[in-house]
């Protein structure tokens, strides 16, 4: 998948991942600019490894304004006992790291979108250079990879984890187990359409076991959806048997995303109204939301009917919409 | 209250205040700058008035990043009908239109927290020049006035009509009977310890029956806060007398503050973890969220307890918090 | 008008007022601020004396994204000799010097709209500052006082002087000849609404001989609309006495600007469309300008219509235009 | 010209360019950003087909600040009739729409200059995935294609239609033949040195007939340019047979730019005074315009002379300039 | 000086003034805005107490870019012991902390400088909250009075302590005891022209004991500097019979800037080329600077000469200057 | 090292680089923009040459916020004269125009840090014409290259001038004699780790004798190091037998950087307290610094202690630092 040619990274480690213990460290990254010429950017990271063993890769703060990913990985960094482990953990809470100090979904340094940049390169962006490092430097030692996501500032979605369709149907049965044990109250085997530059497609065509997650949105997080999180954190080290004791189980429902139906854009600028709200059934033609014309009053607003019958399983979250925004995701259950 | 030799307000309004009919018109504001030389700013507004009787004034947009007030009237405007009113509705609803508009709580034209500047001023800032003409041309026609907040981009809370704890122990009452008729979930009965500025001085010392609300937060609306708002505005005008029809009965729970061990505050700069949820019963002493330093992992949240027992009523939203800013309010039921 | 228990002002001029000779120096108005701690703006101005006689005040820059004043003002100071004076000229050709230099309507440093903050402070902005030292430093040597103005980057105008409806019928005669003597292509007698903080009213109620201009517009200057400035200038110059020779006539026509009616603005965001352009002739009812809406094809656009007959005597000038916007102004000639 | 293995456009037309009518609808560009996630661009687009026949690809706002092609071909796209045309008429008013929507010359996205990023790239910034759309999509339709440009915000010309001097003569002469019939005052054949990147060079490279403009400048339009963007417009759709009737015929004056010598350049920053007007004759060595220095009055400006005999056909526009700017364009008459 | 009826401050503190011992707290003052609508600042405030005695008021960051202040004032409170003292030491650090934290002279919240807005006001700017908080509630309880100050990023200044001349002998001569205490290498008893709204005028008024400083610049500080500061806070403690121990005296020279020839403004917009550095003793007609145009090579630069015998007590910092800014000052030794 | 294919540079010198004689002028790059559409950067050069014989490149501005280069050329520049030299002098004394105008290390226009972006690119960003111009048509005319840096707003340096160790031993010792010749305070013989982008790296490759500088620091320049940068580069063009007469010799230092163990780099935000000044020797395991919270007193700072004996030759700059800025460079003499 990638040149071999490729020039080392620039980020190094301060932590030793083939030591045992746990260590707290930090990814640093140089990062020259107008206010520290001679600056970097110091990526918190831990590693627990006791003997020999599987590895986990668990990763937050991919986009930087979703939360239940970093609380549930600072908490599991903080609380994780060398004792409860065997094999290797590999924490990486805030992986875009100035996009979370910033709390926005892309980089504020490069407007980066991380998730569209793997594999990445180590002569590029910062945001790259993250990419890249994680793709030559950490993948290669994990075996499962989880990664979380919400719906950032933006969006909304019905808690669910989910796994890719997959050629490799073995490969694609364990990410589904993995799901499974995960347990979020949904979860969802996903089609992506456009799958260039996204982290899910590094780590699967690298083989490894894989679960990504949308577990709520809005740049917050509630004690219920990072509850979901740090269960589900600790359910998919219990089944790769590097966490001791049984998965917690949990019962979850299984959606489909099944076409472009499911999608609805607004095509004017104005203040969201919205008719149902997550997790709501709906029938096609049903209105679902109205986008209010907000430079006067009198003006009726445009009306957005379900184009398939479905459950709501995503919104657009601000107050205000622009045209082009994704207003709604419909889902169907099994 | 107000010196009587202020300046005429610069604002002008292009309906007829006297007139009957439905009008949707502009409150029309002058407002030279770099872009626009002798450019304004147009406020929406409809007056809609069949014959005698009272009048209600209904505001939303206080603050410009609170929807469900916006949502309702804006859709209040669009459907009222002259047939079934008795007397005048005035409708304002994106009263700091240049926040509105900016998705913002202050004017992004002056920084201005519209609900701090009252009763305003004709030769101020354009904020000012809002408080003032709604202070001396609105509310003298008014008999009750509704202004809807909620929590905004920061802060979240159950949703609640409320009024305030008023010396004329009559006008308090009527000011309670509204805020039943309204009937939101919840409901309140608040005693404000800084009210310099607010809207709702300025209302109550005018002698007018008012009620404010907090119906959500987060910067966003839901189909279910959306409806409360709605069925709220329409209830309190069949109270008035206004609206025909009767007053659509909801149950309403009510709500206390009594004492400033209601508020939490964050010691640190970090990223938020809520262990509650609004509407959870919490105990004094019991852990109520943790504020996790972000710089590094391995590092022990900062742990917030209840000072008191209580409902957790409002909260933080955003899932970055900053030293100073108030992280969870609870509330003591009846 | 004025208190006289008012502070010195912090402005210092780097000339003498009262000496003989062409002096080019400063206004140095002390400012403090976050790249120059011990910073300050330093103001051209430029004094010719020669010996006893009238004084005349020339100031440009008022709004700093007007040309023909600076131009003709530069230019002035710049050629003037003292053999073709008697008495004295102050010429300050970039008023509002923060403004000016930033290419700007209202000051970079305080946003402030320096023809509304007369007669200012010696204790505020900057831009109030500037006001207060013109008013209580400058004014009281003056007997003629020259402001430039034209439409900036916003409006475009026919070229006119123009001089206002005075209580004092002499000094209004006297003002109204001055007009005539400037020479413009179009003159005008304004009835100014709303004059409050306007240069214009402090020094007429300081009793001076005041002409004020529009020449153009678009936040440029032409070789046409530069060429009126100067000799406007010199022909004000020489029917004060001050200037050696004879006033240079030209023919103008008298424009009035009698009600309300007279100015049209926009009620949409969107794109202008002119139907008529500057001078050109209106009947009541003809359609004057289009506004488009940009977001989508296919729509119509708001169309505005002439109140009453007139020429187009000025007119908004970016291709886009907000709501509130002034988009056309008619006059009407004797 | 183009590698055949790019990968499809994200790009996505709300319209059937296959089907006869009118359509009125959007390219969709997604485009995740902070503020949305799921996000994208809508331009506006429309299509207008009727029976088999010769397409027209009409353009506007490839740069976002130019206006009289936005005016004409939004006015065109609302007014058009089924009955009135043979074959088919794609137009696109506002082609670089983040720009043309902030009224910039480049886009507010990715600062991209559409008109030096041509063929562009489905994987690139917003504007490169424009310019990839238009070329792979719209321009293999075309057989016609006019592209409309002014001055925007800071340059002024006469206003003129050009053809470029071709390899192939067949294709030049049609060309010019083409500009002849748009029918604005001044028309001009053109000698691009640089071209790579332009709109005009991907067209002419896929043989297509091509007609650009410059019909004014300075960020608006007048009631005059606007009215030779639409008859132009209207007599290139007559003369390519799409549109019915004869050409409006309109004389019409050649102009050449034959060498580096029509072009002047500032030397320092300060204040523009043109000493001639667009259109007006100079003779080599006249002077032409001045910059003045603006931190000081008593200093000479700084003069610049016409380095050859000919008419000023375009000129820098604001009143500012800085060192570098072109400030003058001569051209000569045939 | 002020009126009694102002407001109670906003700001709370969180540590009991009276209580003994030593305490690490805050002075929390609600600021309500767009990112936090129920948000603080909470500004540090150390307060140590051992029993009855003097109190001083020891003060950093009325600037927000000088930093020796904060240097010594963050270690004496993290390093005091009640042991070693006997009354009473109130320790702010960071006074400005909006500022402080963003490293700016003024405060990004308001703009600004503290050190002109005392004695403030309860209802006014964050900025002027601050200072009436200080005045109103932290001073009344002081007898000696220390306020930290530096060049900032835009001066450098030999380190010296200042007191200034006072009406009341008996209280001027208490401060120059408490300077010559401090035991800096340099020592100025000041005349300040423009004392109007100075932290040090206010202090002064009240009768207290006051000293202030000026140790060095540029933004940064030196072990050098920083040891300066960090000695007279203790030597000053000691001097006030607060802190237990002998004086650690120092010779120090005493400076005198005794008309407006000791200060030098730039003229020019461009490079600063020092030619004396601080401590310098410099001749009348010497130059001092040069400050060179950068827009082109060959031109001569702007020389300053210094204006009189004197030595370089104080320069401009940064590479770049503006016309205006004061690019040295001299001193005169006794 | 580059392709030959590229395209010419849009750059365009207003000098003849091959005749001789003192000429003043600028090279000029085409920028369009939004507020020039024909724009350009002028970059300043000057070009003296007296016959044949060597050429020396002499650099400024590398890096926009570094003066005693800039100082040091714009006044060689100004003084040089004919009779003096034998050769050529190419004199580009702010290199990264944009940038240096800025005073910013980068580019305001791109964010380029030129000294990564060699060998450039024609058809690039900004900074990457500049690069390329520089690379491509002034290296190969020189023998000589001197390039001026310094440790900008965020670093300070002792004063040195530096050469690499290179394969080509012969190159390496005429560098090294270029450095003594130079004759800074320091001189320092350096192993670059990342070289990739250097200006020094493409200016190596390409066999020419080159000496770079760090010269102090800060964002400023003192008399003394202005001092040195003027004599070292008279110095370096009387080595290479440009300018008459002999070296002015002075005393160096020889400083070596050889590990990892010289850098420290600072692991939580704060502010910096240094323990030690430039110059002063340290021993392994002494404090050297310390990094101070901000948000509360009572807290202990970080402490920073030397990972080798050695003497400090650079430092952090700027009061506040944060984590991942270096704070501190070892170095040790032979």
């Amino acid at each position: 998948m990638r040149q071999d040619n490729l020039a080392p990274s620039p980020l190094v480690a301060t932590v030793d991942f083939q030591a045992d213990g746990i260590q707290h460290g930090f990814l640093r990254m140089p990062y020259s600019r107008d206010d520290s010429a001679w600056g970097s950017v110091l990526i918190p990271i831990t590693v627990a490894r006791n003997g020999d063993g599987p590895t986990a890769l668990l990763t937050g703060g991919n986009h930087g304004d979703e939360y239940e990913g970093p609380i549930a990985l600072f908490d599991l960094a903080q609380r994780l006992t060398l004792e409860e482990i065997t094999g290797r953990v590999i924490i990486l809470p805030a992986m875009n790291y100035p996009a979370f100090r910033a709390g926005t979904r892309t980089s504020p340094i490069d407007k980066g979108n991380l998730n569209r940049l793997f594999p990445g390169s180590p002569v590029g962006t910062p945001s790259q250079k993250i990419a890249d490092y994680v793709t030559r430097y950490l993948l290669p030692m994990a075996h499962v990879v989880l990664d979380f996501h919400s719906g950032g500032k933006t969006l909304d979605f019905l808690p669910f984890a989910a796994a890719h369709a997959l050629d490799d149907s073995r490969q694609e049965e364990e990410c589904i187990a993995a799901v499974a044990a995960f347990g979020a109250p949904w979860s969802v085997k996903m089609r992506e359409i456009d799958a260039v530059g996204m982290f899910d497609t590094t780590v699967e065509q690298l083989g490894k076991v894989f679960v990504t997650t949308e577990l709520g949105g809005g740049g917050t997080a509630t004690a219920q959806s990072a509850g979901i999180a740090k269960r589900g954190a600790a359910n998919l080290l219990r089944h790769a048997g590097i966490l001791s004791g049984a998965v917690e189980e949990r019962p979850t429902r299984w959606l489909d995303m099944p076409s472009d139906d499911c999608f609805t854009f607004s095509e004017i600028d104005g203040m969201m109204e919205p008719l149902v709200d997550l997790g709501d059934a709906v029938r096609k033609g049903q209105p679902i939301g109205r986008a209010w014309p907000i430079d006067r009053t009198g003006v009726a607003p445009y009306e957005y009917t379900a184009k398939m019958d479905g459950i709501l399983a995503a919104r657009h979250f601000p107050g205000l919409v622009k045209a082009g925004d994704c207003i709604a995701v419909l889902g169907v259950t099994d």
